[in-house]
């Protein structure tokens, strides 16, 4: 079910940060002092909640109501834990098969591939806390539905995230055109965590370096790069593919 | 090169229809009356532009400028007859890949398809006169600029141009969920036309009677539909891994 997606004041949001309500983003006023303040800014930084400090304008357009110096978005969706996705998977038959996105930026790329993912089986989505797109009415929009039934983990790091997944036993390929294979070179029928980057930069050096294969999708023209959605849905079709 | 992309005034307009300008759509002013008026309506009927009667604020809203009661929309690329790019492959050696779009109507996703159609060397992109997304700016930016690589061909009819292909000896080959092959099942070696339906409705049921071959994704999931544009990109890597 889709929620409010917004929460004022510092009370109401230290409240929700304890209940665990799953908040995307805190905008702080800049240079704020006082206990409840202080005691919310703490519970952030211990929580690694996405949060940014801004001017009391900025405040003041995002609410009408008194926001004594915070407001904070809340997910429509309850997000799980990476513990939680690899729990699930190991009670599944099939091999697994997760998604690891690296700071996608963009809401519609972002709902356009939970679509694609629930329609190829994926079992589940990893987003890092901060520089992700968050899951908001439009990504909802463009998931076609899909973000309510596709499970979404976040994480403090990607690069941690892939670690433990190997430690799990599952390979991971990063989506990347500075590689030789293609993806036709790869067996994916192995349980699989594809990578996917951010729309501008593409996969972090560090995360490329962990990975277990890199693949590219071959391209001719000269245009020479695809959206992320799209060559995210050619990957997960190929796994589909070879998986049948 | 991305030229102006409106024209007003009822001589300008008849000028630009004499001259080949490439044409979207053409906005006349409900009840109008005058001989330049008729003439202009009648080059409108025999060229098959795209135009619709609209009241007098809405000409107002489209431009500040003396409209004289018609205002047009000019394509910021040229288009191409379908005769021309079945020219242009039979220079080619290897098999050709037309795209054939029936009436998708959003310009976000035609800019993605044409995106993709030129990484993946689609040798030219077939659309309907009438209720197809236009080329637009954001058509254009969308495609990430492939707009002005990939030739489009704007057709009377879609289905003619499906006999004229099929006559041409191009199969069709139409993206559809009511069939039972699904695309690894489909041979994509020969010269082939593939159909994309429109966001809503799909493929017109009459261009799926003429099609010599209807293919589906295979979906798991509940959601049951992917994006078109993400729909294509996967039909058209079904061609790229098949031809390699």
């Amino acid at each position: 079910m889709q929620k409010e997606t917004q929460i004022y004041g510092l009370r109401a949001i230290t409240e929700a940060i304890n209940s665990n309500e799953p908040i995307d983003k805190v905008f702080l006023q800049k240079g704020l002092k006082g206990d409840l303040y202080k005691e919310l800014e703490s519970l952030i930084r211990k929580n690694g909640i996405n949060s940014s400090y801004v001017p009391i304008e900025k405040l003041n357009r995002l609410t009408k109501n008194n926001h004594q110096g915070a407001v904070a978005n809340i997910s429509p969706i309850t997000f799980f834990t990476l513990d939680e996705l690899i729990e699930r998977v190991e009670k599944k038959e099939t091999p697994a098969l997760f998604l690891l996105l690296d700071q996608l930026s963009d809401v519609r790329n972002f709902g356009a591939i939970i679509r694609t993912a629930e329609c190829t089986g994926v079992d589940g989505i990893i987003i890092q806390k901060k520089g992700a797109a968050p899951v908001t009415a439009d990504t909802i929009k463009t998931s076609a539905g899909a973000a309510f039934k596709v499970p979404i983990a976040k994480v403090d790091h990607i690069k941690d995230a892939v670690f433990y997944l190997q430690s799990s036993g599952i390979k991971v390929v990063s989506a990347t055109e500075k590689t030789d294979n293609t993806i036709y070179d790869v067996s994916f029928t192995e349980p699989i965590a594809i990578v996917m980057g951010a729309e501008d930069r593409g996969i972090s050096p560090s995360i490329l370096k962990a990975s277990d294969f890199t693949a590219k999708l071959p391209l001719s023209g000269e245009i020479e790069s695809l959206n992320v959605s799209v060559a995210c849905a050619v990957f997960l079709y190929e796994v589909v593919r070879q998986r049948r």
